[in-house]
């Protein structure tokens, strides 16, 4: 089968294009034909070697993909359309190839109706939106949630996901996002280079907020903790290199707290609790990708370095073997 | 009745002892003859306006009470032997008094063959702790548990309620507390003016550690976040001026956590599953005051100044009318 795959860990150029043995499913693993695979921001740090995680070489990269059952087991049967978005790391195979193995745990059936490549383009956003607010972040119906750029992949997901749970959302972007995170069902989108940003804030949330999650990596916990409503929860998920200051008393006054969490370390309980809630948004219309682009699997390596360079914002590369 | 009072908030030498109209219970309180009431820091905060609470004037200082029912309600019966430890705070009157007025949902009835003195001396450290460990830090027996600074009343309680949850517990206190700490069961105690304290911790806790506490208010979140274990739970309750560096990504990496919690927010139904752990620890015999100072009523303007004044570490003092 084709696949794109590296022997060592490395940057882009060490992605090959070309012919691996078909993989074959050992026990409580099912066989799965792909029809697309998305590339994932954590795709480039498992190859470069910066996210140290157990993997076999040759290693296919990439970790989504939505295909077709192409040999029964595990309760799944042959031509049934499904995804998994937790391939590629932690000693298993990833999903960039013509044909992926897929421990039954970690497969999903797609709900009907749903077009594979729009789909697989939402996966990774959208479970990481469900963990950061409801696993990690205790959404309850009803709270405030800021969304600190909410223009992104991941931004718009969590705008998504938590306008359907029934929270209020609030949001910051870039003026040229502005439109687009209103459509998704944002009460009020506020620039993020804005004057005054943490008191416009503040006025838009006189409870406070409940969830406060930052896609942006910029983590001004000083702001993010002023912001905070009692028993607020701040997710940390971006910003490796950073350290900001915690205003520690102001945090336990409020009995507020600061979360991590790194959609890597979710549990396959957590994944499938997660993939039953994007299934029901996918279902309901309610989770859709802003912008997708499409490319052969051969271009895996291209698209690689283009993410790096930061010239994919907004936008997500789907590749199809 | 007699009971320690102030007029206004300020320094400790606005407490008033003398008389004051006996409270009157409304529906759902008790009226409850005090026998002893214990002085906590936080009653310093209150009467000094540093922690804002609605307050009625004149105010009784004091939180924690065991005291004989003195007149039937709510369940109650008269003479029954019962405690409380969130009076003098949120618009409640206080516990220093020779009566008081408590909520049937905060009023907890003393296990047999406690003594009154040394129970009301460790109602606020062992609520604290439980509050700690149990509410906010989720501890599991089996885990590891850090006390930073295990020396003092709080830090004691932590040790002998997470021993008492077979949690493995380290510790660290000032050489001089070294002996009491491992007396409560501390698995291990280190001084914290030790030479590479964290990597002293860290080869004591191969695994990481699961909760870490720092009752000292040091607040090092940089040691704190490299010693956890794969989702461990940083508590913090002290150091109300603190804005220490947190390392995000290593905090995410690990789905780590920092919870910041006051007992003054606790609900009436977190204190009463605290109160129900406290007793069982009570009737166990597996929570005992270090130090216990006995005084009058009267001194309740001295304690405050001692407090104030740093002359009371490891050592609680217990009024009576």
């Amino acid at each position: 089968m084709r696949a794109a795959y590296v022997e060592q860990l490395g940057p882009p150029d060490l992605i090959r294009y070309g012919e691996l043995p078909a993989p074959v499913p050992g026990p409580g693993e099912v066989l799965v034909d792909v029809l697309a695979t998305a590339v994932d921001p954590v795709d480039t740090l498992v190859r470069s070697g910066v996210f140290r995680t157990p993997l076999p070489f040759p290693f296919v990269v990439g970790r989504d993909l939505v295909g077709t059952v192409a040999a029964p087991g595990s309760g799944f049967t042959v031509g049934e359309t499904v995804w998994c978005d937790s391939l590629g790391h932690d000693g298993r195979q990833g999903a960039a190839a013509e044909q992926a193995v897929v421990p039954a745990d970690r497969l999903y059936r797609l709900p009907p109706g749903v077009a594979p490549g729009e789909a697989v383009a939402v996966f990774h956003p959208a479970a990481t939106a469900h963990l950061a607010l409801f696993t990690h972040g205790g959404l309850r119906p009803g709270e405030t949630v800021l969304v600190c750029g909410a223009g992104g992949n991941v931004g718009s997901a969590l705008v998504e996901c938590a306008v359907h749970a029934h929270a209020r959302v609030l949001a910051t972007a870039a003026p040229r996002d502005h439109a687009h995170v209103r459509s998704l069902g944002a009460a009020h989108v506020v620039d993020y280079h804005a004057d005054a940003l943490a008191a416009r804030l503040a006025a838009l949330a006189p409870d406070g907020v409940d969830v406060h999650i930052d896609t942006s990596g910029h983590n001004d916990l000083e702001t993010a903790v002023g912001l905070l409503a009692h028993r607020g929860r701040i997710v940390v998920m971006s910003g490796a290199r950073d350290a900001p200051a915690l205003p520690v008393g102001a945090l336990y006054m409020k009995d507020g707290s600061v979360r991590g969490f790194a959609l890597s370390n979710a549990t396959t309980a957590e994944l499938a609790d997660a993939a039953r809630a994007v299934n029901d948004l996918l279902a309901a219309g309610a989770l859709r990708p802003r912008l997708v682009e499409y490319q052969p699997l051969s271009a895996t390596a291209q698209v690689h370095r283009r993410m790096e360079q930061g010239e994919l914002h907004g936008r997500r590369v789907v590749l199809r073997p």
